[in-house]
């Protein structure tokens, strides 16, 4: 065999990786939009079927034979071209997978499964006797698994790498330091404005058919491209990029709240448009893949968040708004821009807004790496969360429920994964403040309701590089350097002192 | 291995098969319903994975042993039983799949994917010259295949076999005789009555979503259960099953037409309550399939038109269908059942009625023999359509678009199937005639909007049958006699004679 034919044989493999994995996004779509109330029991086996699927051909015997002769061929000259970005990925998750034991791998799956079901059942009832042991399971597993993976600092560093390559609990606890100090300093002054939160759109009246419609057009206008996509209403909003041509958007709306249906279709269309200007042209082969959750989410965050809570976005978009949304004639700008940006320090990640939203990321990734050090034990964990709640943000769960059984993550084993919600915000302002520099007014463009030249910034510098770079390569050779926190506080002190007048 | 073992596995590997097609079903139907405009390109390299996928698992190597270990053990000691049913069925597919040749199974799924967009880009230009090679090479791989599959007596049988199996075109020739005559007969009596077509329903207005809610309203209360299913819009009607608890349906609507999206609905509701009445314990045995394509076809055809065409139906349903909608008000119960049992001799089979539909099926019928025996050319196929639609529907096509080229079945190669159409109307004929025998006066219960005692009826003969008999064999078991095509005869002798006053 050549190499040509390896490398043919290789991307015809990981093509049909990739297409039971649009199957499987279709599938998950399907369960959360349109599948009959009787019909989810039928859903376990199929989707542990097609998961069997992937799986027997992620670990094809012949791929290392493919990748044995690749790797000694031309094809590497160039560690940037795309055979080269390839090899190195197939390389990678191949490892990766073969260093995970069978048995490990079926009792993750298992306890996954089990965590979610148990977390979901209990934690209505704030019922933490009833969940710990799963959780106590699945962090003994995934303690083991990182054992598997092997390490070099941190166990947490093997069970991050999966989320975000690359990034490890050393690089990440003085950024969250120097992220948390800012924060809270900010959070101070905040508190002790006399312009307290902007209550403007409580108990007003957003009609849901209203609401789709303008999100729609707003999401459209940015440049989510709607003949390759499309929007519908889930419980919890999500993107999936099922493959080129369909990258899909869901939101959910609540006729009296504007913020919530709104900012989650921007939200997502961010994570929609980065799927939509990948290097589509070579989909199934690594290099058509988003790079990270870290830099996924920093899309999905600066089209949110950094566009569209500024007040030169509004601007443009406030009469079109109130228009469409009678109930937004009475409220003038400046309130809406403090209602949309309220800050006030909650119980809740979900629902936190951007200043304190990173200090309950910082919350549980220090509980992880602990956990992870075995320096905490699961029984611990709930003291240990509510303690640290106090200290970062200054309020104090009443229950379990509002409190170390919020987030569904745990309870499925991903561990690991929060920091890269952070790591999404602070990515987003640091490629902002460089967007800014180099396409020059942002601001005045955005008035003018001229979104194109931010897309085609990203477009160019981020999306249709998908993974060539590793996420910190990515930021370094986008901006020029390291990934540093100071954007992300200047942006928030900049946005915050103008709207608190502090 | 002991038996119980072996027969485990068959099982395990079965639902799996049972599973990849559930994908298949979903990604179908959001093909048809749910994609956007640009997603189309991605699902060619998405449905030939999946069905490689299966198709490596239905060739599994191991298969052989598993049946040849079953086929020993006492397992087979009652025939009827649901072990001896799958063991049945598991051999005769298992041995169907290792006669046909790989080469041939690529060449005919390759034309048939080939000739489909041919027939789609030709069909509207009515351009037969270019449609022509296809079918012809289809018609010669189809050929072929009936060599690999071996036959006793005809090369159509192996084809027919795969869509009802056991029929032969030695059987169904005297069939088609016999209600070829009569249909005739008929028609002439209708033609020469003075009570022309119904057209009270022409040019009225019927609100598209009127219609589906009163649609809905009826499919529901005939015992189409929504908690297990849906309706949706799609270009062509039709009834996915994809699993148990959900079974899905679609149709089409015109605003100007009541009949076509109403009695779609009804059609595909009595698909989807096939579906529902399966024995769904089963799911992913052979026991658990509808038993053949006429059978399916019976159900449908018995809700749209022995229940939903009848006038003890219309008796309880039209006062609330003249409350839904305005413009019936003024067209009286007679008028109405006139309109929705418009007998015409046309050129396309879809829109054909229940008289004149079996000679448009006939007339393929005896192509497709003539063709596979190589009697008829291809090329010399137009001429033999439309002297034959002269002979059997006195019209002739002023065009091959609404002549040889109107369907799409010929054009991926589905040689055998349209039999299956009038045998569904047969079935149904015999079976709705049992029920009445054995349930007693249907016509009052309907007066009543009482459907509950036929769909029971129907759930105990039929539905929780599944692929237990035959076709043939179940006709025979639940009515005590073979295949008579009298009882379709004497069926639409009643209702016509009484509609036309002849």
């Amino acid at each position: 065999m050549t190499f040509e034919e390896a490398y043919r044989h290789l991307c015809q493999w990981s093509a049909e990786i990739a297409y039971v994995g649009s199957a499987m996004a279709i599938c998950h779509w399907d369960q959360r939009i349109s599948i009959p109330p009787k019909g989810h029991q039928h859903r376990i086996g199929l989707n542990a079927t097609l998961a069997k699927v992937r799986h027997e051909r992620l670990t094809d015997q012949r791929v290392g034979d493919w990748l044995g002769l690749v790797e000694e061929s031309e094809l590497l000259a160039d560690p940037l071209s795309v055979p080269a970005v390839n090899i190195r990925e197939w390389r990678r998750s191949y490892d990766r997978m073969r260093k995970i034991p069978e048995d490990l791998a079926v009792a993750i799956a298992r306890a996954a499964a089990q965590g979610e079901s148990v977390w979901e059942e209990s934690r209505p009832r704030s019922d933490w006797e009833k969940f710990e042991p799963c959780l106590d399971q699945l962090v003994s597993l995934k303690r083991e698994l990182a054992d598997a993976l092997e390490y070099e600092d941190e166990p947490y560093d093997a069970l991050l790498d999966d989320y975000e390559r690359g990034a490890t609990a050393g690089s990440l606890v003085p950024v969250f330091d120097r992220l948390g100090k800012g924060l809270k300093a900010l959070l101070e002054r905040i508190g002790a404005s006399s312009n307290g939160p902007g209550s403007a759109l409580k108990k007003l009246n957003f009609p849901v058919e209203d609401q789709v419609v303008f999100a729609r057009e707003v999401a459209a206008q940015l440049g989510y491209d709607f003949q390759a996509g499309r929007l519908d209403v889930s419980a919890h909003p999500f993107t999936t990029g099922i493959g080129p041509g369909d990258a899909r958007i869901t939101s959910r709306y609540d006729d009296t709240d504007f913020s919530e249906g709104f900012f989650a279709v921007i939200h997502e269309s961010g994570h929609a448009m980065y799927h939509q200007g990948l290097p589509l042209e070579h989909w199934g082969e690594p290099i058509c893949r988003p790079v990270s959750l870290g830099i996924n989410e920093s899309q999905s965050r600066m089209w949110e968040n950094m566009v569209a809570r500024s007040l030169p976005f509004w601007k443009y978009l406030y009469p079109k708004a109130q228009e469409r949304f009678h109930s937004l004639r009475d409220v003038d700008l400046k309130q809406f821009l403090r209602s949309i940006n309220e800050v006030t320090p909650g119980l809740i990640r979900v629902g936190a807004d951007e200043v304190t939203y990173n200090l309950h990321v910082q919350l549980r990734f220090e509980l992880e790496v602990a956990l992870t050090r075995n320096d905490l034990q699961v029984a611990d964990l709930p003291d240990a969360w509510n303690e640290k709640m106090v200290d970062l943000l200054g309020v104090a769960p009443p229950d379990h429920a509002s409190g170390v059984m919020q987030d569904v993550h745990w309870s499925s084993g991903s561990i690991g994964y929060f920091p890269t919600y952070t790591l999404g915000n602070l990515y987003a302002a640091q490629l902002f403040s460089c967007a800014r520099r180099e396409i020059g007014d942002l601001e005045t463009l955005f008035e003018r309701g001229e979104f194109e030249p931010l897309l085609q910034w990203l477009r160019a510098k981020i999306h249709s590089q998908g993974s060539r770079y590793e996420p910190s390569g990515l930021i370094k050779v986008v901006t020029g350097e390291e990934l540093n926190p100071q954007y992300f506080l200047d942006y928030l002190e900049q946005r915050y002192s103008a709207i608190y007048e502090v």
